[in-house]
Order: C-alpha cells, then structure tokens, then sequence
C-alpha cells in the first residue's frame, strides 16, 4: 500500500526527524514487509505531546454531537479501508482474514457505541443543586456538576487485537469521547496497520474540522516511557503484560504529578467445572473448552488458563477426552516471534516444576504454537505458589483437581484478580454450590455461567476489568461504553448565571439530559 | 468523660496490645489531657485489617436500605452525643463552640445523605443488554452490570474538621455506603473525639445487626504506613498535607497489588478580583475576603491563599484597605502545635524571599496565629518557582498584581491544580474575561462566582477535589454523594439465570432503580 510513510503523525502532519528505523514483518513467514517505519525521537514525543496539548480546550469544548460525528466519521473510513488493507492485516498478524473482518466491525460498531453515548449525554453526569437562599441556619448557593475529559490521553495497543484493542480501539475511542486527545503509540507488531488506521482517524479528524492534534501516533521501542513520563499526558490506557503494565504504572505514579492508569494486564480466567454439568455433558465440554482455549491461537486476554474440576470418575473421563481434543489441535501461527518466545518460555517454566504433569500437547516448535494441556497439583495454588497466577499467552491451559467443596472455595479465595471467571453448571449445582458466587464476584469483572470467556461483547453493560493483576484499577473497565468513566473528572460551578454555565448544566436542559436536580432524576427544563 | 478507653477498636471490641501511650492535649493551653492513649502494635493494624476483611462479604450483600439504616443510625448517635461532647472537642481543638455544633450538623447530614443515596440506587449504575439470540453473525448473551464495593478502605482523617472530615466524616460515610468496611487512622490531634465518635459508630452498628468488623479504628504515630500497606486494604481516603497524601500514595503504588488513593491534599484557591466588581464593591470584597481568610483560623483546605487583580488605582485602594483589615484582625489559636509550627515555617519560607513582600500582619508568637498578608512579584509565578503554590495552612494570603489580561491569562496557566478558583465579578466583566472560565475549568474541582471558597456544600453535586496536587486522583470528590463512586467498582454477570443475580438486576427491578436497558434509561420491568 503506497500511503504508508512510517512515520510520526503529529498534529496532523507527518513528521521523521530522528534516524532509527524499524521494519514491519509478514507473522507467517518473518520476512520483512516493504515499509519503514521511523523510530520517534525525543523530539517528536514531545511535539505529539504538545499538539495534543493545544488540542485539548477547543476538542473538549466541543458539543457532545460533535464529537459523535468525529466517531462515526472514524467508524466509517476504517470499515472503508480496501481489501489491500485486510490482506496488510492478515500478514502482519498471521491472523485469518475472516477474524479480522470481524474484527473491523467490531472496531467502528465501538466508535458508533461511543457516539450513541455521547448523544445519550449520560456520560456528562449532570446534578444541580439550585440555591436555598431562605435554608437555616445558612442559605445554599446553586450548585451545578457535569464531568469534562481529563487531558491528554496516552494509549498503549495490544498486539492480539491489532484493530479492536489497538490505533482506533476501545481506549482510543473511550478517550476521544470524553473529550480528550490521544497520543497513541503504535504497536511494534502491527506497525503498517497501524499507519492505515492512524490515516483513517486524521482524515475523519480533518472532514469533520476536528483540531489537528486530537489525534497523534508515534512508533517505535522505548518510547513509551518518555511518553508516559511527559508532563502534558494526563492519563494512560495500556493493554499487554503483567510486566509492561506494571512498569507503566510504576512510571506514571512516580511523576511530579502522578497520573492515572488503566492498564489490562494478567487473567488466567478459571473454569470451575460442576458436578452435575460433568455428568449430563462432559464431552461436549470437553469440546467447547478446547475450542475456547485455541481460539486465535489462544491469544486472548480472557483465553481460559484454569479448568477447576472436583476429583471423580467422570472428572477422570472429561480429562482423559479433553486431553485426546488437546492432542488433535493442530499447531498455530502466533501473532510475532516475541509472542512465539513468550509462550515456548512460559510452558518451560511451567513443565519443569515436580506438581505438574504434562497431559498433551506436541513438543513446542520453533514456527508455531502447539496446543499444550498439563495438570497442576491443587497444592500448589493453596501453598501461595506464583506459579500457576500469571497467564501463559498462547493456547495453553492447566487442569486442577480438587478434593471437595471446602478445597474448591479454598482453591478460589487463593486465586488472584481476574477479568473473568466462569461456571459451568446445572440447576442443581448452582443450588449446592450457590455460596461460590460472591466469592467469585470479589475476584472478577465478569462472572459466567455456561458459556465460555473467550468472546467479550462491547456494549453498555460489558465489564473488561477486575481486580489486580487483571488489570491496574479495578474501577474501570477498557471494553464497553462505561470504558468513558476512566478519562473524565467532575466539576462544579457555584453561583453562575445561567448564560456562563456549560450547556449540559443550563436551566432549559438544552441536551435533554436527566439531570439530578435536587436529589431526584429529571429530564425538564428549570425555567 | 468516663468511657474513652484510648484502645484500639477491632471487630467490634477493644485492645490495648501495644506498650506505648500517646496523650490528647487541649489546644489551647497545650496541657495534656486526662486521657491516655495506646498505640497499635503491628499485630492490631493486622487484626483491625482482618476484621475489616471478615465483614467485607457479610456487609457489601447486605441490601442498600439495610446500610441505609445503619448510617442513619450512625447519624443519630452522633447527634445524640451530649455537652460533654462538645466540650471536648472545643478542648482538644481549639475550635469554638458554634462552629464544633454546626460540623456535628454537617457531619450527621453528610450520614444522612449517603443513606438517601443508598435509597436512590444510583450509584448501583445498573445496566442489562439482553440476550440476543437471533443477531448475525454471532448471537449476544444476556450481560448485566453493577457496582460493588472495592474492599476494606483505610481512611485517615484530618486536623481541622475533627467530625465532618474525620472519624464518622465524609470519607467513612461514602466507604460505608459503598459496602466497605473502614479501618481509621484517629488523627492524634483529636484522639479523645475520635474515640466518643468510634464508639458511637460501633453503638450504631450493633443497634442496626452490622457486622462487628465494619468498622475499626486504631491510635498511633506511624501506623499508617502499615495500614496502608496491608494486603487486605483496598483503597485508601486521606485528607491532609502534601507530603503526607503524597507519601501514602507513593506506598499505595508501590504494593505488590497497587490500590487507589485519593488523597485531598494542597490547594492555594486563587480568588480574581475583576476591574468593574473591584470598582463597584472594592471595600466591600475587601471585608469579605478577610473574612474568608480568617473564618476558623485559615484551617481550611479552601482557605483563599492567592488573591489576583489588574494593576490600577483601584486596586492599590483595595490592597491599601485589605492591608488594614487583615492588620486589625486578631490572633487566634490553631489546631495544634504542629500546626502552629508549620504556619510558622510557611510565613518565615515566604517572608524571606527576595519578590515577595509583607504587607500586614503582627510578628509571628510562639502561641497563637498572627495573620498576616504577602504580596508577590507576578514573576514569581510566570517563572515556575514553586513558592506561591503550595498552601500556607492558616490566616495567610498573598496578593499579586498582574500588567493586563494578557499577563492574568499566563498567570492562571502557571498555577497547579486546585479545589476551587474565584471569580469576584459583575457581567460586564464576564463578558470581557469569559474566555478564563475554560482555562479555570481545566484547573481545578470548582468554580465559584461572587463567593468565597471557605464553607463546602455537602450535596450532591459538589466537587472536592481537582488535579493534582490538590487531590491525587482528580476523578474523585471527597465531599458531596459523588465521593461514593470512589470505592466502587463495576462487576457483570453473563448468561445468569434471574433467580442468582443481584436484586439491582433481576427482571423485576425490585429495588425500583432505573436501569440502562439495551441502551435506553427505563426503570420498567422486564417481565
């Protein structure tokens, strides 16, 4: 594709100052693809910076509608984007063109999610307390509250969603809809996708007169910690590792001024599979399971990592068929070379310890991933071992046995924060094993029953959160619409005449919001 | 009074582990008081965090109306503590009677609105996407989210609201009702309240069936790092000075699993007098703001610490008749010596700085507070010296003068975050200056026009809180209902059958809430 220069956009033009340049490689074969991409410099991370800086006041003082067009324009050029650009996709990724397809609607129907939002105009969070001038022993003043974008965004993309979670994904879209400019630092892994994308977002930026430096992207390694460092950054939404994501964290707390960070990290997603559920499927369990577990090539962040089970003998006949499923999975390509040594590293670890016992799997390769399947030692997770806690990104899980309900809970209270945990479970399991639930509740975002992790929906009531290590503040969530709370702060007036107030706040309820006006909800007008 | 035992209070009873003993003193005299305190040992800040922990499950079940009533019965032993009471207070705070009676007020009010929220449901944030089972290509399953409480909160309260923002203050309230359990820091400057407040806080919990561990509270220097430390403590409120919040939110992000603390912190609320309100009303506003910066000794987070205004024969008259108003006032007695100290160190810090003058104001005593009155070069500011901004905590302001709106504009640029900002304004200077209001907006929690930031609202759409270094997370409020969104995090539930999701939830809309049903507000049934 002949529009893709490699380098930095910044407030709107394209910029290469410093001499390092990176190459973008095909997944399948780990050749390079013809397209240089220029390493940031110093420099360029402070103009992205800058230029979402001067960005910030007019882009948040736009109307709400505005920026819903400025989404939906989004939306529109990236569903526009040719079959050239699915192909780039697909070789960057070793992805199938069939996922990301899927992957480009979800993508724009995101940015449209966001748009309704800011038309719903809930997100703005409108109280009015109106003056008690008469109140005793003290009159109130008039007291108005709406919430505004809290600056400049930095966003980090993952590789396993080189559309969904990456230029124009859930962070991008969450930010820019609440009114803040995003720096985006493009993913090593998708670089050229990147580019296509990064050009779609300006040239919705430029048709709908949004400012130039709403949004900005930079390349290159290391340049992420001069990014989060930068004064003008006002928040961070991160998705990758335990070890990036923390490093981050650390980074942004340890500032002059420290900042926020959302950053989805760790979940090995338990599958706590009941008794009565075993008995009347076990096998097409067995079959679901293995499909959840080598999906994409099992590199999702909610990719089922632990299958809890309680010792019996149909226990013994699902392990024995799901471990014969394992073995028939066939190998598959992983998203780069570094995901590839991540996995062949992570099943070392895991294989050499003496609780674990490997139940299928081929010998892991040196082109693609084999499906692995081992069995752990419930001890070792009641003992506080680290071991089975972090996730194994690739298609990999770990089977566990436990003796009885009072091992089961005692098995979940050890587990750390997850994105999600799921039960598989008849009528009469959930009655005998109903006191699990809160227990699961204060490890997780997402809680299911009978269906599987892999699969997150973006809509309103979708959680993609949880406590840590799932992700770095378990109050937000980076999948769905509430995704818009991490980027906004309130505010209030007190005392202002109507014609100075934000429109959200005015008497006549310009934005047809409902409002909490005096401690009860209303959508009138004040006048 | 006879029943302050000076022990920790844990899971409903006291304990006396630990060999040291601290004092109470009455701030006015600096003599010890009769009551004896011990400090936690290690072992008490681990019970009192297990206690916590053990009530966290029990407590955040409990309906919303159930916590209801137990903060309004919080509410109502606090009001029905006697004149003994009040007399301590004024003793170990030096505050005057009125003002500890009209805090009680607020205190038991604050209580009280938290449980009107608990009774709106609001702050549930329910939202349903229902299943979809016909969709193209993939079916949607039945999603449903809530909030739920975050964890057992540690809570320090500060010097100069010993009830509102102490031990049953704003920060307690909005973790109780969230369904956290609190463990509090008694400041040492009010230890002997703090210990009537537990009790009446424990009183309440046995009377309304809470359990025992809801509420803990512990005594000590330098417990508070191990507190914040503790594996079970979720989160963290904190009202107080910079390097305090600062050093606890350097603890909090550096825990193997990092918790969020909001921490209210420093704030210098710059005040602009406008020309037309300065020429109609100079003497007027004059009196008003050395009221303001007087009103309790200067002890508040929203004391007036900057007074801005154009250069003109105007404003000379005005510094001229402020200087003598600030000059006649009295000295008044602080908190505590610690207080007194610093106010001191602040003054010398100050006063002996090359651009900066002493307008007004009698030598700083050894006993009580002087006020006094500064001017600064505008430079100072336009430079980045830190010196003006951070607060002096007590009767202290600083006047500068800037050449024109162009030097103002620079100079509100220049400022840190803050609480609060004011306009001292008639319309037609709105008109002329109306292009600061976003430039304020983006710097602080709250704008007031024609007021004076000393005296915050608690309702619900007051805004404590704004950027750092006024708060360290500027997404929160520490007064006002929305201070509960702080310890609450959202949680979904898919493909769950009605019967075991949360009453927020279910098909019936039993607790009458109004709910983000696929995408539209409604508090219908879905049946």
């Amino acid at each position: 594709m002949s529009d893709i220069l490699g380098q930095q956009f910044i407030d709107g033009q394209r910029s290469a100052l410093g001499r390092e340049t990176l190459h973008s490689v095909d997944a399948s074969s780990g050749q390079a693809l013809p397209y240089v991409f220029h390493q940031a410099s110093d420099q360029e991370v402070t103009l992205a910076v800058a230029a979402a800086t001067r960005a910030f006041a007019p882009f948040r003082q736009l109307s709400p509608a505005r920026r819903a067009d400025f989404l939906q324009a989004i939306a529109d050029e990236i569903d526009g984007l040719g079959e050239d650009f699915i192909a780039l996709v697909c070789r960057e990724t070793a992805l199938p063109e069939g996922r990301i397809r899927g992957e480009r609607s979800r993508t724009s129907g995101q940015l449209r999610l966001f748009a309704q939002v800011l038309k719903r105009g809930d997100f703005l969070g409108a109280r009015i307390d109106q003056a008690l001038p008469e109140r005793i022993p003290l009159p109130r003043a008039d007291i108005r509250q709406y919430r505004i974008g809290v600056g400049p965004v930095a966003v980090f993309g993952a590789s396993n969603f080189p559309l969904a979670f990456s230029t124009a994904g859930g962070d991008t879209a969450s930010a820019l809809a609440a009114g803040c400019p995003v720096v985006f630092k493009a993913h090593s892994g998708h670089m050229a996708t990147a580019d296509c994308v990064a050009n779609a977002i300006v040239r919705a930026a430029q048709r709908t007169g949004m400012p130039s430096g709403v949004f900005n992207m930079i390349y290159g390694a290391g340049v992420g910690q001069a990014l989060v460092k930068a004064e003008g950054i006002k928040a961070v939404g991160f998705t990758g590792s335990l070890k990036g994501g923390r490093a981050l964290s650390d980074l942004a707390a340890a500032r002059p001024q420290p900042i926020p960070v959302f950053a989805e990290m760790s979940s090995i997603n338990p599958v706590i599979i009941l008794p009565q559920a075993l008995a009347i499927r076990g096998d097409q369990i067995a079959e679901e399971l293995t499909a959840s577990v080598n999906l994409g090539c099992g590199q999702f962040c909610t990719s089922p990592g632990l299958i809890i089970g309680l010792r019996s003998p149909q226990f013994s006949e699902f392990q024995q068929r799901f471990a014969q499923l394992m073995a028939d999975q066939p190998a598959q390509t992983m998203l780069n070379a570094g995901a590839l040594k991540s996995y062949g590293a992570g099943l070392k670890h895991i294989a050499g310890h003496g609780r674990v016992s490997h139940l299928a799997g081929q010998p892991q390769g040196e082109r693609q991933a084999q499906p692995q399947l081992f069995k752990a030692d419930v001890q070792l997770l009641l003992d506080g071992d680290p071991l089975l806690q972090e996730e194994i990104f690739g298609p990999a899980t770990v089977l566990v046995e436990v003796d009885d309900p009072q091992q089961l809970r005692a098995l979940l209270d050890s587990l750390h924060g997850q994105l999600t945990a799921t039960l598989i479970a008849e009528p009469a399991d959930l009655e005998r094993f109903g006191e699990l639930l809160p227990v699961l509740e204060d490890k997780v975002g997402r809680l299911l029953l009978n269906g599987y992790p892999t699969g997150v929906e973006v809509s309103d009531a979708m959680v993609h959160g949880g406590p840590y290590p799932a992700t770095s503040d378990a109050r937000g969530t980076s999948v769905g619409s509430l995704a818009i709370d991490r980027f906004l702060r309130p505010v209030c007036y007190q005392n202002y005449p109507d014609e100075y107030l934000p429109e959200a706040l005015q008497n006549h309820n310009p934005l047809g919001l409902n409002r909490l006006v005096n401690g009860q909800w209303s959508r009138a007008s004040l006048i």
